[in-house]
């Protein structure tokens, strides 16, 4: 038993440095690893195959809103990135830049796409002529870098996957509703499959993607009450097919520029699920994309019917379910549950001899502990039943999370004292300037979230200057 | 009906000009566009559709051997490239070199990956510690950046996708074993998904991977009888665990080097798809990667009850099939049909005002022109049989055009001759020598293709020097 405590102990304790235990969940649960170039990562099977859940659902989201899939090149000629003024100043600063091809110098240096609504938008003007050609609704599965100066695996590295949607329509509205359209399905995404809670919203001004009219954002909060962007969808009305020359016949005979949106979840998410759930005892996943759902342990591997039921349980289970069997046979049973636990595996199946005796087996939850004696006849639907319950468990207790966590406040000494006693969202008015924003943000560290969908009225007065105020805010200190 | 033809004649004649065919079917069956970078290409929704039903069946026989997807960094630092002495060489020309990241210039350059051994083996060093870890059977769905002098879409891009499998063991004998078995999943791959019949072999020294102990191929012969080399596996021995130091406990407690190879295939296939089945009328698409199987075409779309027929047919249809409807209203049938054939979609649906009151509707096969007529309610269970037919059809026309152009030889003259007449595979004996490698390709512009593994004994002497022959190669030239 030795082993077990010294195992648990390998983890830093969630309370006292949350930072250097997400870094041994990250590393220790086998997700990801560091290589030798600062802001890379390598992710490992196990954190790949919780990224392949979540873009499986996402495929099945996409289709039904008629989302076709391409790919576009990696590289981006620097006078396109060039093109529309605030993206240019917004991702100058962190692309990588390539400027040799083998051995010759390239005449016009090539970025590494950091996003490619350039890309996209350079295509598009190729590719429409008339309103029958629309809408267009693309969207690619690939890598982008961002050369930041502060990284941390998952959250903010410099080379990170996700989706990129980029979309061309007839009318304002119909892109407006398709922005709109993409964020409901993050919104589900995240609370269906991940079991956390998103705040739907507006982005301010100051918050909004370089180049986008609007853009709108699911928010997340972490364990430790900092808030997380999990995915941003953008309205960018006309303001990349003007500078592209995106036009189009419309259904009078006349021509004009389309309307485009993108829209975008990354890697990140995966962070999202280890802060969001985590615990001392390490990573708790959501049996929906939990690349394990069951483990299954036979409790002595000498004793041939032991391993022999526990097989047989194996062999039922793989057909409906992500389940395997450990049968390690240099580590101890006492090891093996605190490794599967570590791992996150939301239900770990024991078998072991007396449970053979009255055909049964063991289940144990991972996010309470508690055990569950299961007959052998019934373990498909049990399991089933089990991890239904898990996965709404773990949303409702990540909502718990959120909500004890959300504070109003109608002046700044509330909001400051609320938010360095528990972080989390601290709902205040705000006036619309972005001078009363920054002073926020200089004095709390806090940063406007979102502007949300549903407003409430907690004062007249806008926190800081007091003047009117227009729209009730989530601030939050973020990732 | 004017429309029609001038359609087809936008397609340059295939015995005429076959790259020039080539280029016209890639860009106006909607496959890929290019863009402003030399050798970069962008993959439009329907070739990329191609490709992921190819993945999607290549991670299903993957799974079956037990590949676990993973991802590491697109970039890699000089000094990892540099450590394999062979490696580097065969890369170095080719790769494209990230020097600067946001407005700083790097200390040590970056190149993107040209394919990974470099960064798989130093993680490999950092993962493995005993055999219990071994195998390690991992693969990434990545793309990578080669700079080609010549370039052609799909064929030979400066970027393409592909998937990289990179795997580690315990001996010898089972890394050779996996090779060969990653060998005949392409095989699988390309025969019965894209009807295309393969060659197997191994590559002769000259032809072998940079850095590879032996590396096996699948080879493909296009319709005009030029060789493509559609996959490739790789032995390395531990020619990469030496110079990365990838070392492990062994059963017998001694520290040793592991045993390594690598495996991919690109979306070079798509070309292959092209160019080995593709016809006058345009792109001719195998039904099992398909993106659109059957196309229903309403005849009349003035007349509600064929509009109504063909919509509840589309409706029963797509819940198994890849089905779409064509109701565009500005154009006229003809141009419809010759749009389709030109996309390759192996089955065109027709129903008009007579077929209803007959209850039927009419297939057409995309490869041989045939119409079938076909009672409304065997649509399902006939549509089934059509697809299986001409995917049947397809790999065999394609395996006898490779039959047809398949000479075997037993003097340089013949050789010439026979490559010059007719392109294709030319059989003839092989001493080992380089030199009399070089001799042919000099003189012929063919390569050896492989050396196949069934072997046969045309002669005894070496096709051009005379000397003993060790074995029979297929030559041929090449894309």
């Amino acid at each position: 038993m030795n082993n077990n405590k010294n195992y648990v102990k390998e983890i830093t304790n969630i309370e006292d440095d949350f930072a250097q235990w997400y870094t041994d969940i990250v590393i220790k649960a086998g997700l990801a690893d560091y290589v030798d170039i600062k802001g890379f990562m390598a992710i490992r099977p196990y954190g790949f195959a919780i990224w392949e859940n979540i873009q499986k659902y996402a495929n099945e989201e996409f289709k039904k809103v008629g989302v076709k899939n391409l790919y576009l090149p990696l590289l981006i000629p620097e006078d396109l990135l060039n093109k529309e003024k605030d993206h240019i100043e917004g991702f100058a600063p962190e692309v990588a830049w390539v400027t040799h091809g083998g051995n010759q110098e390239l005449e016009n240096r090539l970025c590494i796409r950091p996003t490619s609504e350039t890309m996209f938008s350079t295509l598009y003007a190729k590719w429409i002529e008339s309103w029958r050609d629309l809408p267009m609704i693309y969207n690619q599965w690939c890598s982008v870098v961002r050369w930041e100066k502060e990284t941390k695996p998952f959250l903010r590295s410099r080379e990170f996957l996700w989706q990129e949607g980029h979309t061309v329509h007839e009318t304002a509205k119909e892109a407006q509703d398709l922005t709109l359209k993409m964020l409901n399905i993050y919104k589900r995404i995240i609370e269906r499959e991940l079991a956390i809670p998103v705040l739907q919203g507006e982005k301010s001004v100051t918050e909004k993607f370089a180049g986008a009219e609007n853009t709108y954002t699911v928010e997340t909060l972490m364990h430790d009450g900092k808030a997380l962007q999990a995915g941003t969808s953008h309205y960018f009305g006309q303001n990349f097919s003007k500078p592209f020359d995106i036009k189009f016949m419309n259904r009078n005979g006349k021509e004009e520029y389309v309307y485009q949106t993108s829209w975008g979840i990354s890697t990140r998410l995966i962070g999202a699920v280890i802060m969001a759930h985590g615990d001392n005892r390490g990573l708790k996943l959501p049996p929906k994309i939990a690349p394990i759902q069951a483990i299954i342990v036979p409790i002595i591997l000498s004793d041939n019917t032991v391993v022999e039921k526990a097989e047989k349980l194996f062999k039922i289970l793989k057909k409906k379910f992500r389940v395997e069997i450990d049968q390690r046979d240099n580590y101890q049973v006492g090891y093996k549950y605190n490794d599967w636990e570590m791992k996150g595996v939301p239900v770990r199946i024991e078998i072991g001899p007396r449970d053979i005796i009255n055909n049964q087996c063991i289940f144990v939850e991972r996010d309470t502990g508690n055990k569950i004696v299961v007959k052998l006849d019934d373990v498909e639907s049990k399991l089933k039943e089990t991890l239904n319950n898990i996965q709404k468990r773990m949303f409702d207790d990540c909502k718990k999370n959120m909500e004890d966590r959300t504070s109003s406040v109608d002046n700044l000494d509330d909001f400051i004292e609320k938010i360095n006693k528990k972080q989390g969202y601290i709902k205040a008015m705000w006036c619309g300037d972005e001078k009363c924003e920054a002073e926020i943000k200089d004095k709390t560290g806090a940063k406007s979230r979102c502007i949300p969908f549903k407003q409430e009225k907690i004062s007249d007065k806008c926190v800081v200057c007091g003047k009117k105020a227009k729209h009730l805010v989530f601030w939050g200190r973020q990732y």
